[in-house]
């Protein structure tokens, strides 16, 4: 269920991986294309810790809820969505991957995944 | 002369508030207008605890340089540029704000004020 959304993200994004994981650094489920040099799995984790610090300062600061986050390296576009209290979504691109098509995808499937959570 | 790279900045994205600031939380320079219910200093030194975060994850993970992070919440944008080893940039518009308008001006402005760093 969960895997097939994010199959149809990494597919219709040409993406490098698709994440849904919790903010305990666990994921849910995931769909990855081998990558050189990159490992995955860390990726996921590390990204856990970031979202869990960019969740405690927002909640912070009054801002409103913290509902997506971007972050482009050298190599990469990666592009986080909140889903829930515990979850959200990752696609990791490549850095000249479609930006805007990838946010938008995640947009769009974001419901899906937070009703396949209940 | 941050603080003219700064204004301008804020004033042609119509955003919020411009910090430069080091990684370690100490705002260079900031420009910032008067925007109820937020503390733009906390919010600054709070975006340095973020990313160092990413810094410290991305230099792990082998996915090249950081250079830029978007956070969008309920209420805002974000746009955090990397300058330096030290020091980095953010912008803050309201959630309705031209966001790549605002990436695009960190972007052009970024050489000044990595030159104005030196």
């Amino acid at each position: 269920m969960f895997r097939e959304i994010l199959q149809g993200i990494v597919d219709e994004a040409d993406g490098i991986s698709a994440v849904l994981m919790g903010y305990d650094g666990l994921p849910v489920d995931q769909v990855e294309r081998a990558f050189e040099g990159v490992d995955l799995n860390l990726l996921a984790v590390e990204y856990a810790n970031v979202l869990k610090e960019v969740k405690s300062a927002v909640s912070l600061l009054n801002t409103g809820d913290l509902e997506e986050m971007a972050i482009r390296t050298a190599r990469f576009n990666v592009i986080i969505r909140a889903l829930t209290n515990e979850y959200f979504v990752t696609l990791t691109m490549v850095r000249e991957g479609n930006f805007g098509k990838g946010r938008y995808l995640l947009l769009r499937e974001a419901p899906r995944l937070r009703e396949a959570l209940r």
